[in-house]
């Protein structure tokens, strides 16, 4: 199975509630929310506010991706703000056990994201405290940027990496993830699809129509038997 | 003559489009967007994407408050994104000058924002390239703090050092601005408003009787005679 | 009056316990604690361990003087080590007004110390939440440094300043605070006297001794009529 | 054999001169000092002043733990404390290789510190000069926490690249070192231990008892042949 | 008498050696040397093996000024290099006192140097150990940038404190110094011009011509009797 | 083939074009042009006008080694200033693919460069993006320092990386490559030199002579048959 959540960045923001209520109705499983710092990516969209505003719309998990240096000092203010995932990258702090150990002791799921240059090595000694890994398939902080061909060997060196170590951990994907790039993730183990403008938010159709045919897409190409077990 | 405009932060931020064209229609004169880093305050809010998607909805000018650091990295996003009017931080910058100039040499009206704690002296060389001023009526960073009174003193000392430079600069105040400090800070010198929880966002009161209440309430108190030149 | 405390930086820190005993028998006022974290200062001296582990030996107040970039960041952790007054530097945080309110409203004094080349004028709007100032009279960051000459006429512009705002703030000096400097400090207005190698940590008479002297010193040459009112 | 040393910091700081010689005695081989910059992790602790009070009373070695931001400035300060060894964070600096060289250009012994999270491949390139590495057992920062079970499979991880790479480098343990975990750290190589409240520093025994007891455990669990080299 | 100094920023780079032996010749009375960072402002330019590669071709003396953050780590290098004058940014320190104390201790001239924005409040407990203050004309980083107007009235204000604090201190100008605004900044009290692309690097005259006529015009404007007392 | 090119950081800067020039002559491959930030290395040297300056007089590839934090931010610059190929630290920023990404998408070759202690790892997944590696076979910052054994090896872990990935990507050297070292590194993979004091830079040869003997001296010596793709 996989598991499919709009990057509500992509959504009008203007109408975020409303956005929120449809794409639940249409069968989402997760909401995807990007927060950024302006430093550790040069842009910023949300925060905590937002997410308070959205949050009695729906029971799907929300999964908060922190795009900020030094993650932990943020932690409190976003679990309180009703995440149910939350996702620090590697390279933005130097205590990753320690972040991830405390987003778990809060009774959240922990997730860790790579930017695409960064080895999988990182993860070796933390993959008893993650429950989701975050690979980004393009450069983070913009929407509507090209997907990076080098990363389904990424996903793949991970996928066995996982193996090799005895984790079931379930491997999201952000970045241009739409039709085209979609079976090569699924085939190198992405079981996890963060869906913005290249699949969900699409100008000519409806969001029930986008994700009845991404589920159908999914099932014909779906290769995997590697099954999530977060949601 | 006050300016009033509601801070956004504050708005129901699931359906920011509406609230825009309703506050548009309740007879607003701008609207204040506040933009966190995470760092500068310990708090994320918004980004330009949040922005362009309800700036079709009114024709009244964007305010951007930039609570970030080094804010000439990101000026050119959110004038993009369609801000009329940036304010920075004096303490955010090593190059307030130059940052303001860029501000103005794109159109826009440019100001600086000034924490509690930060001297008006640290304006005296730029007044030239400033259109309005933002006195911190509270820490910067979230929602309903409690004003500090020495801020009185120090609008009336940025009144004082105004008139003896001689520049005709609009004097903004950010910060718990209700009905028990808007006397004080129009006495003091405040011509533009910045309205949040304590004034323009009650519970039990639609927007149009909140900004009527508002400029009845203003237009009695208002002893000053110094006129905005802003909008 | 004049408050002299010692500089714990300046003890034999082999046997800190001891010396607060004899200190605290010798009839100090408080002691002075510097905390230093390598960045804001080049230099790192002590910890909350190390002053919870002397804490129980003395009644008199612990001033806690952070020689620490971002204070705010810390001062839980100093305030649960037993501190009575906390003083951060204005170089050191943008968010000066925060960090003293919070300080008092954990039922602390707060101050506010000024490195040699920092103006005055950077506490103006801070006055009503400050309880001391320390004026550093040396570059801080290490015992056994010069007096700066230029610091008594800073210290008699911030005693002018006081009186002119209204405002009754004790002014403490720390660096080099021996029988050479006293009496132009206390002239100029210092009522709290940071105590360290010029003039308690002396190896050749007793800490009872050193404090009897100093006492009687300081009585002849106080022309200030400028009452401490903080212990 | 296996090395053991105490962690100063979970000693009685105000009697710290009078546990050095106490300890000393008991038999330890080695003190083990953590300086902290409130930065790199969220805690101070003691600098190099407090070091050299401590060091007339034994003649064991210094092992200087900096868990500081950019160590490569700090080592001279404690050089001229008196630093037999002192061990740098990989995630602290640029400039890994240059700082251990620089401590053993100085006659001391150098370590490299790892945190939890941080992979072994970082030290492949400076294993010629390196004399022992600190493998964090906890989080660092503060005595008391939990010790991380992937630790065993790092240190195993690390024993194989040594013996692959030809290297005979002492395995430093730091972090929750006691009697559940010394037979786990010891089957996996370590042969350096840092012993803090979970061994050493008890309430009800003596430092002499604690070092008997502690030395027989040791001798009963160590399957080890991996001798250390350093003392 | 006024000094005028070429900034060789400005210079062909490619034939400095040559550039500064006819320099010298046209009998400018010092050489001016940017030093940038790339962070406190956002370009690069030259180091100290460029100035020691100079540094034989003429007697007249080298102002370094360092537009860099944490100047104080940087001072040696300079100094080594053949400076004899080091101008360091009040914007770019917390350790202003200590910093200018240190080059007059290396036998040097001191300076500080303010951004356009600054304040000249913050020199006011530095005038002591203070040989000339640099006020930037234009937001520095950059060749070929316009005047800011408002520096007139700084440099003015600049003069009364001096007087009034009663310090003689040289008051060098940097930016955009040409025929244009040399008799407002001399009437406004600076006695020292760097001079770059407005003045001296000019495509159709040689550098004698230059010099001759940039006497020529000081001379017929400078209405000011204060003398430098720097060379 | 190996490529060879001066560090024109050796060259006497005061006359760079002349030496720019001879050195074309004497049959260069391409000039290595270091950037340095005093934060990144502790020194600085060059900047972009220089090298604009000395544009002009060679054909030869400029090839510009940024030592400074957050390169990305410095790209624009120094493409305008007439760069061909420019290499960026993987230490240096969070974003190594984007910064690769972006040098190409202006027409230039891309290189990372590796500090002596980080390891290969760090490349896997740019490999497609990247067109050469520089190996710092000395600690970056300054000329004059010894070459450090331990590169040898890593030089030759890079080679089997690269055979095994697939890529032909060429590899760059820089420090102490000298007679004494050019066996190994060409033995283990390099094929582009950057050739400073220890080859190139000698008080008692011409420029010419050098390049002869070193052309010599590599052929004699070159046992690789990995060919450069990049000139």
């Amino acid at each position: 199975m996989t598991l499919i959540g709009p990057s509500l960045m992509c959504a009008d923001m203007g109408v975020l509630k409303e956005s929120v209520i449809i794409l639940d109705q249409a069968g989402v499983d997760f909401f995807h929310l990007d927060v950024m710092d302006g430093s550790f990516v040069p842009n910023f969209t949300m925060g905590p506010d937002m997410i308070k505003s959205i949050r009695p719309y729906t029971k799907k998990p929300f999964d908060v991706h922190l795009m900020v240096k030094n993650p932990e000092n943020h932690l409190s203010t976003f679990i309180e703000a009703g995440a149910d995932m939350i996702s620090v990258h590697t390279e933005a702090t130097e205590h990753l056990q320690r972040t991830l150990q405390t987003i778990r002791d809060n009774g959240l799921r922990a997730g860790v994201a790579l930017n695409p240059s960064t080895p999988i090595e990182e993860l070796k000694y933390v993959l008893d405290v993650v429950d989701y890994i975050t690979v980004m398939t393009v450069n983070p902080g913009f929407a509507g940027q090209k997907f990076i061909p080098l990363m389904y060997q990424k996903l793949s060196d991970l996928k066995d990496m996982l193996f090799k170590e005895g984790y079931n951990i379930n491997i999201q994907v952000d970045g241009n993830i739409g039709y085209e790039t979609i079976p090569g993730v699924l085939e190198n183990g992405a079981n996890m699809l963060v869906c913005g403008t290249s699949s969900l938010f699409k100008p000519d159709i409806t969001f029930e129509e986008a994700v009845t045919n991404l589920r159908q897409f999914i099932e014909h190409n779906n290769t995997s038997n590697f099954e999530p077990n977060l949601i």
